[in-house]
């Protein structure tokens, strides 16, 4: 419920893109991944989708694209292209799922496990570096922030 | 300079998607991308990439594609694609600049600046209703350590 005064902000009627939360959000994401994937890119020839696959089959173990899609909130079409080019690679194979002719369980070789495992130092310490912008009270009030948002956003669906 | 104790965080060996801030910002804003593309996308019939172009034109006035791109932090192409079919649709124009043959100056036509006008109280609307997930406060601090988080960004490049 929203009475005067709880509003975040009051209702505008100009957008100015400095401050709509969307274009702030979108524009710093876009930088940080920018920024991650010269990490991971020049040194692992991998693209961001190409990371991302790989870093969601890393954590979750098998996962069929759409499992995928649903981690990334990337395009299918980009899933499967970064799939077709991993596997290519040797770095997930895929498998026909029992439960689903469809569908196709993907995972990680040996390979991809092991290139996973080059990169996480690397990107770990790149992120450190990037939060000695922040204090530590700081970092935990913007993952709140976040989350709170991530929450508000389900609920709107 | 990084003392101990000053750090946002111990360093790790694991990588957490959870708690990884680059995948939980791109997470947020893709996900707050698509919801609010839902909003534009299906009255107005504009792709993300269309709409960015359109609000970047809105608020800066003339621009041309690699300041689009600066501004945006979309792809080239992307901008390229966004930008021909703003022009076919008769929303944006396209000039050559004086000041560089190759550059083209963009600029909302009267119909583009128009149907950005139908648009702006709808997406302040959605973002009103997102940002009410959040206390005054607790919004002003998001913007801070955003903000905040940018800045350290730009430093590291």
């Amino acid at each position: 419920m929203n009475k005067a005064g709880e509003t975040a902000r009051t209702v505008r009627d100009e957008l100015k893109l400095e401050s709509f939360l969307p274009y702030v959000l979108t524009r710093l994401a876009q930088g940080v991944s920018v920024e991650l994937s010269g990490i991971y890119g020049a040194e692992f020839g991998l693209s961001v989708p190409e990371w991302r696959v790989l870093a969601n089959l890393a954590e979750h173990g098998t996962l069929n694209a759409r499992q995928i899609v649903d981690f990334t909130a990337m395009a299918k079409s980009k899933v499967s292209r970064a799939v077709q080019s991993l596997d290519q690679r040797g770095l997930v194979t895929q498998q026909r799922a029992d439960s689903d002719n469809r569908a196709k369980d993907l995972a990680l070789t040996t390979r991809g496990a092991a290139l996973y495992r080059d990169i996480v130092p690397k990107v770990l310490a790149w992120e450190e570096s990037l939060l000695e912008g922040l204090a530590v009270g700081e970092y935990r009030d913007l993952l709140y922030l976040l989350d709170k948002l991530g929450n508000r956003l389900q609920s709107l669906r």
